[in-house]
Order: structure tokens, then C-alpha cells, then sequence
């Protein structure tokens, strides 16, 4: 770990923090009020969305943009597009054909607190508005960048990106994966929303491709560090710590990195991999701080 | 009836068969081809959409783009775009969460010709490259067209469209519904797409608001009469002629036009709203025959 930057984490938790509550200023602002004979599927999409959670691809938005001086009502606009997507993906999955959880973040999933029918509309609406906040005029005013932006998160979210990803993973139990498909299942199932995340900053900004591509592999990066740290705490946590069901992997049959190179294998991995992502932001200053200090951060995680 | 014109139904199917044909090209183009340890998800999605279908969307976009002079392949675009969020809506509302269908256009349904997961997905997928086709440059030169067709759709499909039609749906058989609750259940459920088919010709010719909101009463009754007649088959016709179940409204004890106002009543007023639908195109010249045509046309469906 001595090439990571020192762990300045209480700069990082605090950032982290305002991130979150400004995001969650947006979503409160973006989500419609309960209203009408429909008003159930209103209180559904808020009661996923409004659950905690680390507003982690928020958080990176937010970030990224700020390498290039994004208008910060924009950035926060784009982070609550990515994180309506990802609470969609997460109501999904839940469900009782899917990974069929009862618990998230501590509380009921969806489709316990209301119905499976709920659930399934609940998502199928938060996926629908992550397009309409981008397509807004609020969002940029450039409609060739919000164009972009609709047609990137439309290609991570995709049938070649996380739902492509979710696709493997339901017949992961059934293969003997290696290495090359337990790495390819992560980079499409999470980390693809990840990288849109970190993109979204420099597409925002009109950075330019290379920009793009340099956020994008510390995405790349980071996004499997948060995997495998994951994978981790389903081997070493407690439902207690992390606020979801533990030890499905294994139960499941799953293959992970942890299971095919073992605790402190994975582990190693994961602190070769936040090195190579700190190394992605060499040519920002200090205003890319705390994206250095998240993958060492991923990498002490509790939950 | 004698306020609409002749039964020109012949030039109507032709045209109907000419855009089917046209969008499926189109189609076969912009869905992914299967491939990868994902493929089975692209399989789904092509099982989902090529099970025939009468691509009445797509040939409303086609026909309400050509009263502006659009370029048939961004018109086409358009139209696979509406086509594939349709579908995606259909194999949502197939699973067994919600209504529960094993038939779809005489064929097994997504869940059952594959898995309730994978439909789920399947569903997911179409939606995100709905957004995805729309927002792609050959749909368009303009962005600003584009991000405007992007908006539009998400509005139209989203919780305060299509999928709070479907919630309404959901409660329907435990509420006493009268007729406002029936309309308005179905100017979300099926009008906000119909509404949205029309209006994306007068978004891609750039045609001025006028004519995107003449479109839209045109089809907010034409959806009408399609639902109504869509009703009236429920009552009147078979599983044989329709290709899925019928009587499940009634069995469903769900409110209807038909339940409400009987057989002859809903076919009166479908009939009353037919007209008012044909007024709405009257400073169109003979490139909107066709559209004149549907609702008259759609009075007498048989399936």
C-alpha cells in the first residue's frame, strides 16, 4: 500500500457526505410527489430511493465534474440520473425470481414493503426518469452533451453492460467460472455504472475523450476494488455490519475472487488494482484528492 | 359513421404491412445481434420482439412523420424505438406478478419461453435501448430534436404515463371504477404511447407545437377507440381470432367501458370519438388518408 496516498479519509468521509445530502436535495426535487389514483407507484420509487446508502456513484459525479469546474446544479442533476438507475437495478434484483432478498440496506426490499407488481413497475419507473432528468435542459444546456449523456448510461445500463452483467451472474452458479468471466461478469454488472459515473464528469464538462478515458480506467479500477471488497464481506461480515444478507455467494455456489483466489489472494488483488486506479489521476492536482483516497478506502470497508 | 370517410381499408393495410416490414428491418439493425456469456438476453429480446404484432406504433410515427416530409430512416428509428419500449412493457406486464399470461400474440410468453429472471432483464433491456436508439445521431441531426424525443418518451412511458396507467391497472379489479377512472386509466395505460407516436413525427419534421398537440388529441382518441374495441373483443371474441386469453377483464372483475356502458354503449361511444379523432387532421391533405383510416378501421378489428 505505500504508493497510495496517506488515509485522509476523514476529508473523504465528509465529502462523501455532502455529496450525499446534496444528491439527495435533487432527487427530492426530481422524484414526483405521491399524487392520484397512481400515487402508490410515486411512494414505491421514493421508499427505494430514500433508504440511505452511500451515494457512492453520486459522490463520483460530483468528483469528476469538479476536475472541470462543472456547474454543480449540473453535476448533482447527472448524479441523481445515475442513482434512480442504480436503485432501479438494485429493486430488480431483489425480487423473488432474481437474487430474491428480503432485506436491503437494512430495511424490507421493495417488493416486501409493497408487492412484486409494485416492485416491478417502481423500478421499471425509476430506470425511465434516470433518461428523462438527463434529456432535461436543467441538466446542460448543450443538448448534444445531454444526448451523450442519455446514450452512454444508456450503453452501461444495457443488454451489453449491467444488464448483460446480471445475465451472467444468474447462470453463474451453474458455470465453473474462472478469472477472465468473474472479472467480466463485475466489469459489466457494476462496473459499467461506475464508469458512466466517473465519465459523466468529463462528458459535463466537455473535457474531451482523453479525459473520458482516463476517468473511465480509474472507474475501471476502482469499480473492481468495490467488488472484491464486497466479495470480501460476504465471506467475513456480519448481516449485522453491512445491512443485507451475507454468505449468498457461497451458498449460491457463486464464483467470486475471493473463492478462486481465497481471502488474502483476493485482497492483494484488490491493493495491486487501487494502485493502478490512484495512478489514472496523475495529472490532476489536489482537486482529485479524495478520488485517490477512495480505493485505499474501498479497501478498509466494513460494509 | 357517416362522417368518416369510405372504407379505403385496402390502401390502410397496405401501408400498415409496408411500415411493419420497414420497422422490423430496422429493428433486426438496432437490436444487438446474441453474442457473449450473455447472449441469452439478447436472445430474449429478439423473442420478445419479433413475434409479429400489428406495429401499429411504429406506423403512426411513420405516417404523422410523413404529413412533415422526415426522412424515413430517422421516422424509422423513431418508430423501432416506441416498438421496443411497447414490447418491453408487454413482457413486463405478462409475468406472473402481474397479469399473469402464459400467451402473447399465439405464442408462449418471454417468462415462459425462457425464465421469469430473464424477462425481467429482457424487459429492462428493451426499455434502456429505447432511450438508447433515440438518442443516437442517426435518429436525428439536431440534438436538440433528439434530447426533446428522449424527454418526451420518458414522460409518456414513466410514472405519470404508462406505468401509472399500469398501477391504476393493478387496483382496478378491487375498486369501483366509473367512467372518468376507466378513461383516464387508459389515456396512461395505452393513450401516453399512442400520444407519443403521433407527436414524434411533428418533433422529427420540427413542425411547431400546434401540430405536436393536434397529433395529440388525434391520438389520445384513437388510443381510445383502440381500447375500447380492444375491450369489446375481450367480451365478443375468441382466443383463436385474438391470439391471447380472453374474458379475463370480466373474470378479473374489472371495469370497463363495456362493463360500464354495455356492448352497444361502448361501441356508440367509440364510434362518437372515431369522428372527433378524423376532425382533428382536417388541415392535413390526402397524406394523412391513412390516419383517417385507423379509427374506422379499428371499429371493425377482429383481433
Amino acid at each position: 500500500m505505500n504508493t497510495l496516498p496517506g488515509g485522509n479519509f476523514a476529508r473523504l468521509l465528509q465529502a462523501m457526505g455532502t455529496a450525499a445530502k446534496e444528491v439527495e436535495e435533487t432527487l427530492e426535487h426530481v422524484l414526483p410527489k405521491p399524487h392520484g389514483l397512481h400515487g402508490r407507484i410515486h411512494e414505491a420509487m421514493r421508499y427505494a430511493i430514500f433508504a440511505g446508502g452511500k451515494r457512492l456513484r453520486p459522490f463520483l459525479v460530483v468528483q469528476c465534474a469538479g476536475l472541470f469546474d462543472v456547474n454543480p446544479v449540473r453535476a448533482l442533476r447527472a448524479a441523481a440520473a445515475i442513482e434512480v438507475l442504480h436503485t432501479y437495478s438494485l429493486v430488480h434484483d431483489d425480487l423473488p425470481c432474481m437474487d430474491d432478498d428480503d432485506l436491503r440496506r437494512g430495511r424490507p426490499t421493495a417488493h416486501k414493503a409493497f408487492d412484486e407488481a409494485t416492485a416491478v413497475l417502481a423500478g421499471d419507473a425509476l430506470l425511465t426518469i434516470a433518461f428523462e432528468i438527463l434529456a432535461h435542459p436543467d441538466t446542460h444546456p448543450s443538448a448534444d452533451v445531454r444526448c451523450r449523456l442519455v446514450a452512454r448510461l444508456a450503453e452501461a445500463a444495457g443488454s451489453n453492460g449491467m444488464i448483460g452483467g446480471q445475465m451472467i451472474d444468474m447462470r453463474a452458479s451453474q458455470s465453473a467460472f474462472g478469472a477472465d468471466e468473474v472479472i467480466l461478469l463485475q466489469q459489466l454488472k457494476t462496473g459499467q455504472l461506475f464508469e458512466f459515473s466517473c465519465e459523466a464528469g468529463a462528458i459535463l464538462g466537455e473535457a474531451g475523450t482523453e479525459h473520458q478515458t482516463r476517468l473511465r480506467d480509474y472507474a475501471k479500477d476502482m469499480g473492481l476494488v468495490f467488488q472484491i471488497t464486497d466479495d470480501l464481506l460476504d465471506v467475513t461480515s456480519t448481516a449485522e455490519k453491512t445491512g443485507k444478507a451475507v454468505g449468498k455467494d457461497k451458498d449460491q455456489g457463486k464464483a467470486t475472487l475471493v473463492s478462486l483466489h481465497g481471502v488474502a489472494g483476493a485482497r492483494s488483488e484488490a491493493e495491486k488494482i487501487a494502485n493502478r486506479a490512484v495512478a489514472a489521476l496523475s495529472p490532476y492536482g489536489s482537486e482529485a484528492n479524495e478520488l485517490r483516497a477512495l480505493p485505499p478506502f474501498l479497501l478498509g470497508r466494513e460494509s
